[in-house]
């Protein structure tokens, strides 16, 4: 079955039209009563009797474009010439590059960018190496780190095929914060060799964001390099979530007025997005959190191969709780999901606390579809951007390595994420606050600035900084 | 001693000047009774009795700096607020960036670029990996890959101080050729580490430059690497050096009207870049080449420490000639160094045959002082800027690369390496050909089309490219 993931896929027809014969109110028809949606059309070529035009089509999925094809094909007076996918075309090549950030004119700008004189830049840098951060790329450079063992909801799909998205996640650093990213797609799965080819390619670079790494293989990864660079390493998977579904529920608690402190949260999927989530609510202040996995509640007393699962029973679940998720939603103010599709019951749901706040994170298809969870819930927020309330990472990741860039951190804290999240949720100011609308859409202009300056203050604050004077107006 | 190297640096001095006691014309009379050069001047700013002006001042070195700047701050009305190196200057924050090919302007654009979209393109290269040349960044770009071993002349730097170069290096892809390059420099000295890296970061790039990495250490990794990736490896300081030795060596016997085949050529200092332009001569069909290293001529008889020396000692030397310079240089044509500064004495000039040709491309200092050797030379070439024919490594590596890319060829081989010697030289016409003038220059715009051109079809010619239908127009 192919999901509905929430974005239609745009083709472009290029259609022959014999204009004695059909035009192309015949081919809208068509399109529009076999449910294709025409969104442009372009003229490529007229004579006397054809008529060439491109015509962009939002269709279900590849099946649906496949039928409309046909349909015209079989139509007289009309012929397929070609279809191309719009997401296709936008990939051709790759979706960045690398420019100067000036242009070298002459023998003299040559000289300088260049031999000789650049020899000069070197051994200032080989005297204190510190001036790497001002004369290098390493100031505003940030590695976007794969082995390509969970990407999106594919899994292990391999280095070559992860890089689309870390050519993308490389756009959105540069679009959103002019952060310089690229993208490091390893062919290797060995966690030690991992370890080893991101110290020995850390002199590049201010910053590693880990991305689509599988667990339990990404804490044993970031834990040690952690350990061993002096710039901050973050699992964007693990703590970009949790950063913007802290920020959520922050938002959440004030609808429903209840303080962090007082909330039952129930975490379904307690992999590396689970476990991070859980270790920022505990940040938070929040005392009582079950973890529920297809083993039932984490408690003390069992002992799991998984070795996070008897770290988490350890450190939440106050009155070691056990059984089911039934039995674990009893009374709790917040579900959050990071597991798979059809989760949570409504039944779940009715047995929660009033008010009820549901985080329903999987993707591409939430814990419960929102329609049946609406009339139940108070506030509700998806991984989907077809519905209000999205979770994406979009949110956190630009900002808190800008901010964690600007005061030169060699580390990304708990203080540096609880701030992050802090600025997200005050993205949506008071007045603007709804059950709709907890947290600010990724196009949001103002969020990338709020984030970075309070992360760089943090960092500053919790002594993590080598650059402490942090003007506002300060401008990669 | 500060040596000369052909360029001077450019110092902005931040003068405020008191108009009631001095004017520019004082300034501009010290500065140039003291060898300094203005300019350029810009007003900062001016109120009734004072005026601060900015003024770019080339000194021959930083100490000549030092002293205008103690000579300016001495006299009457005149302070000296500021000094900044125009090349630092250049150089804050780096000089490259990562940017992205199309703005993310909407949701749309997201759902495309990124989740969920991207993983059409994902699950398409899992399905067939070559699509990764198609659909990601693959397709054009180089990794430029150092360990900071032997920059420039500076030796082993480390792979901080080495970013400089390598960004430069990235500069020059971009703005030549259109390739995006990306440098990767390597907290690591272990020859197999360093080849175990490459192998897993190489999923992202299409080409692989080594650069600046010490002999012989770079033989072992470029030939381990060579066999072991399905892309093109190229040390650079071996094979762009030899790439554009050749070139100017096919023009400089067209001057002197010599069969490549008839030449005796003496080749001094036998590492890295040594070899590989002794490989090259020979792929051309130089027949007498006589390799000299402290220990003498290189012959048969001897064994070497350096492996590569009884390599070169079995393959070159047809006469098996021992001594030193003095004795291998007598009747020579052509005199190639690649050693150090003063090697070449004009007795050795004057002992060789007629029309004698002088590639002393030692950097910064040639192995001879171009006004010492011209009487006595009919052609010559030095690494540097400020002299006629320089033998520069941009004319070669921008060009060879995007004809390998564009092939998407899997190596670059000798048929492509000649391919490109032969455009560089053709790039001057034989009705502009001088002794003055054997090698195009650098900001040639010709060239980098013609070697991109003849390298793609060499590949495909000799078997090693995967892209067949390569169009003159074909434009990435």
């Amino acid at each position: 079955m192919e999901v509905h993931n929430g974005a239609a896929i745009s083709l472009i027809f290029r259609l022959e039209l014999n204009t004695n014969v059909t035009s192309f109110a015949r081919v809208a028809s068509l399109v529009g009563d076999n449910g294709g949606d025409i969104i442009a059309v372009d003229v490529i070529r007229v004579s006397k009797e054809t008529m060439v035009r491109d015509v962009t089509i939002n269709v279900n999925n590849r099946d649906h474009g496949h039928k409309i094809a046909s349909l015209l094909n079989e139509e007289n007076g009309i012929t397929v010439v070609a279809v191309s996918d719009r997401t296709f075309l936008v990939h051709l090549g790759g979706k960045i590059e690398v420019t100067p950030k000036l242009q070298v004119k002459n023998r003299d700008d040559l000289s300088r960018v260049y031999t000789p004189h650049v020899a000069r830049i070197c051994e200032a840098i080989h005297e204190d190496p510190s001036k790497a951060f001002q004369l290098t790329i390493k100031r505003n450079t940030v590695a976007v780190v794969s082995d390509g063992t969970a990407v999106l909801g594919l899994g292990d799909i391999g280095p070559r095929a992860a890089m689309p998205v870390m050519e993308g996640k490389a756009m959105l650093f540069k679009q959103f914060a002019n952060v310089d990213a690229f993208p490091i797609c390893l062919d290797t799965k060995d966690p030690d060799e991992i370890v080893s080819i991101v110290k020995a390619i850390a002199p590049a670079f201010g910053g590693i964001n880990l991305e689509d790494i599988a667990s339990p293989r990404c804490f044993y990864i970031e834990e040690k390099l952690k350990q061993e660079l002096d710039i901050p390493v973050f699992h964007d998977d693990q703590h970009g979530t949790a950063v913007v579904l802290l920020a959520g529920l922050i938002n959440a608690t004030k609808i429903v007025q209840k303080p962090m402190e007082s909330l039952k949260v129930v975490v379904v999927g307690i992999g590396a997005a689970g476990v991070a989530c859980t270790k920022m609510m505990l940040a938070a202040g929040i005392k009582n959190i079950l973890g529920v996995t297809l083993e039932g509640v984490l408690h003390r007393g069992k002992t799991y191969e998984n070795d996070i699962w008897n770290w988490y029973a350890e450190h939440t679940n106050p009155e070691n709780v056990e059984g089911d998720l039934a039995s674990a939603i009893q009374g709790a103010d917040v579900f959050v999901g990071v597991s798979g599709p059809g989760v949570l019951k409504v039944e779940h749901i009715k047995s929660m606390a009033k008010d009820p706040i549901v985080f329903a994170m999987a993707n591409p298809t939430p814990e419960i579809q929102p329609e049946l969870a609406a009339p139940y819930v108070r506030v509700l927020a998806t991984g989907r951007s077809d519905y209000p309330n999205q979770i994406n990472n979009v949110l956190c990741f630009p900002g808190i390595f800008k901010g964690a860039l600007q005061a030169r951190a060699y580390t990304i804290n708990e203080e540096m994420k609880l701030a992050a999240a802090h600025a997200i949720a005050n993205s949506v100011k008071d007045e603007e606050l709804t059950e709709d609308y907890i947290i600010p859409s990724v196009f949001n202009t103002r969020v990338v600035k709020a984030v970075s300056d309070a992360v760089a203050k943090a960092a500053v604050a919790s002594g993590v900084a080598r650059r402490e004077s942090i003007s506002a107006t300060y401008n990669f």
